[in-house]
C-alpha cells in the first residue's frame, strides 16, 4: 500500500505522520521543535523518524528491522511532504526564510533531504498544507473553491481554486499581507495596513487593554471571547471591529475568487460563534453581488490538517509528475 | 480547419472574429452595439454574422451560399465564445447583470444562442477574455501567472494562474472591487473603498480639477498624462497618488498570487511611461519579499484581445469537455 509522510513543522512542535492516499493517518509522532531548530538536528531526526516509519518498505536504513511492526507491513512510503513555517520556493524546493526561526535562509531543504533520505521530498508553506487538507477532507470537502484562514498571532491563509492550491514559484497565498487601509500601521512584513495588523491576536488584546485603559488584565483571546459572549461592552467593541476589518478584507477576496466556502482555523477561530454573524453582515455590506451567492462560513474540522495536508502535497506532486 | 467565433461585446461596439486554434484572426467584423442593446436584435445579428462567417462550414444556414469566399473554404466553426460586459454565470451560461446595459438581468444567453445557432456557446466577462488573450499570446506570453488590469472608467481585471483564467461559478476576477481603504468612498458596486474608486479615470480628472480649484479644463486622461509628462505640479500629484494607490493594491495581489507579470491595458494605461516607475516603487515598499521576485510590469500588446480571448475561452472549454 502506498503511503506518504506528512510533516507539520510548527513553532513549538514538529508533527509527523504516515498518511494513506485517502488522507487517513496511519501512524503519528510529535517532537518538540526546539531541539530541531538547527539544521543537522532536523535532518538527523527526520532520518530516525523515517527509519521508525519505514519498516517493511523497500528502503534500506540500518536499525529499521528492530522497529518493524505488524501495522506497517507492506507500507511503501512514496514521498515526503513538509509544511514549512515560512516562505519557500515550491519549484526548486528551498526555504527563502522562516520569520520566527533564524538560520534557514536560502536553504535547499528539498534536495538535501532527497539525498539523505532517498525519497522524493516536496515543501510548501504550512498554512498551504492546512488549507489543502481542510478543503479536500475537512470543512471544504467537495468544494472546488475555498478560502482558508488561520487566525492566530498573524493571519495565515491560502486559496483553493479548481480543487487545487493556488501556486506560484514561491508558496504565495500570503493572505495576511493584503493591505486594507491606505494609512495603516506598520506590519512585520515591512508593508503598511496589512489585514494581519487588524485581526492578529496581539492587536486584539492590546486594543482591548487600551479600551479598558489598562485597568483590566486579559489572559488570552479565549478570555476575550468569553467576555464578548458575556456581553461586556469593550470586548464587544473589539470583536465588532475585528469583524468589520475581516469582513471588508474577505469581501475583496470573494469578489476575486467567488469561493463556495471560507474556512476559519487557528486559535482566534475559537470565537467563531461570536464573530461569524458580524463578519457575514460586513461581507454582505461590502461584497459585489452575486460573488457571495451560496457562500458558507465554517470552522476548520480536521485534527491533523498540517500532517495530512503536507502528505497530500507530496501525493499531488507525485501524481502530477508521473 | 477548426476555428472559433470570438465576440467582444463592448459598450459602444460589438467586434466579432473567426479565430484559428493558434489565436490568429482570420476574418473580423465590427458592429455598433447601440442597435444590439435589445435581445432579439442581438440574437438576430449574431445569426446573420454567423451566416456570413460560416460559408463552407457544415452548418446549413439559408443564404450562406451567396457569401462564400475563397478565404473561408474548409473552415469549420467549432464553437462561439462571448466576452460580456458584466457579471455572468460561466457554468450555466446566463448573465447576472450588465452594469451599463439594462434589460439583460438573469438572461440565459448561452442556452438561447446554442439553440438558435446550433453551436456550442460559452460566455464569460469581457475583461476575463482580454486577460486570457494577453496572457497567452500578448504581453504575458509564456508566463503561467499573470495579473491583467484594464484601466479605464473603472478597473477591470483578471488573474491567470497555472496558465488558466481563475474561474468561479460567476465570472469572478472582480479586481476593481478589492477594498484598499477602511474609510473609503462609496463605489458603484455598493461597497466602500474599492480600488476602482481610487484609480478610475473619472476620479483622476475630478481630483485634478479640485487641485486646480476648477480653474483649468482638462479634456481627458490623455491630456492629464501629457501635463504630467510636462512636469505640471498638480498633474504630477494626481499621477503620484494614482500610483501609490495602485501599487498598494497590487502589492497585496502579488503577495497572494506571486505573478510573473502584470499587464496594463485600457485607456489610462496610455500613461504607463509616467506611472510605471512610481507604481514599481510603491510595490517595492509594500510587498512581502520575495513574492515580487522577477516580476515585470508591461503594457498590453494585442490589438483584438477581446475577440481572441473570447475565442480562446470557447476553445479551452471545448478541449476540457471532450
Amino acid at each position: 500500500m502506498n503511503v506518504f509522510l506528512g510533516i507539520d513543522w510548527g513553532g513549538t512542535y514538529i508533527k509527523a505522520g504516515l498518511v494513506d492516499s485517502c488522507g487517513k493517518i496511519i501512524k503519528k509522532k510529535v517532537y518538540s521543535s526546539s531541539q530541531l531548530r538547527e539544521k543537522q538536528g532536523f535532518i538527523n531526526n527526520l532520518k530516525l523518524l523515517l527509519n521508525d516509519f519505514s519498516s517493511f518498505t523497500p528502503l534500506e536504513i540500518s536499525g529499521s528491522k528492530k522497529k518493524r511492526t505488524k501495522l506497517l507491513t507492506g507500507f511503501n512510503i512514496k514521498g515526503i511532504g513538509i509544511g514549512v513555517p515560512g516562505i519557500v520556493d515550491v519549484e526548486k524546493g528551498f526555504i527563502y526564510y522562516l520569520p520566527n526561526i533564524p538560520g534557514w535562509e536560502k536553504y535547499p531543504l528539498q534536495s538535501v533531504l532527497k539525498k539523505k533520505l532517498s525519497l522524493p521530498v516536496f515543501i510548501n508553506n504550512d498554512a498551504n498544507a492546512f488549507a489543502l487538507a481542510e478543503s479536500r477532507l475537512g470543512a471544504g470537502k467537495g468544494k472546488k473553491r475555498a478560502i482558508f484562514l488561520t487566525l492566530g498571532t498573524g493571519l495565515g491563509g491560502a486559496i483553493i481554486s479548481d480543487g487545487k492550491l493556488l501556486e506560484g514559484n514561491t508558496s504565495a497565498n500570503e493572505l495576511g499581507h493584503v493591505p486594507i487601509n491606505l494609512a495603516g500601521r506598520l506590519c512585520g512584513c515591512g508593508g503598511r495596513g496589512c489585514i494581519e495588523t487588524y485581526v492578529g491576536n496581539r492587536y486584539l488584546l492590546s486594543h482591548y487593554k487600551r479600551l479598558k485603559k489598562n485597568k483590566t488584565k486579559v489572559k488570552d483571546v479565549k478570555e476575550l471571547f468569553q467576555r464578548g459572549l458575556d456581553g461586556e461592552g469593550e470586548a464587544l467593541v473589539v470583536w465588532k471591529e475585528f469583524s468589520h476589518n475581516l469582513g471588508k478584507f474577505l469581501a475583496g477576496m470573494i469578489n476575486v475568487f467567488n469561493p463556495q466556502v471560507i474556512i476559519f482555523g487557528g486559535g482566534v477561530s475559537g470565537a467563531f460563534k461570536l464573530f461569524k454573524p458580524l463578519v457575514s453582515k460586513e461581507i454582505e455590506k461590502q461584497v459585489m453581488w452575486p460573488q457571495n451567492l451560496g457562500l458558507k462560513l465554517v470552522r476548520a474540522k480536521l485534527k491533523n490538517a498540517g500532517i495530512i495536508g503536507a502528505a497530500l502535497l507530496a501525493k499531488d506532486k507525485l501524481a502530477h509528475s508521473s
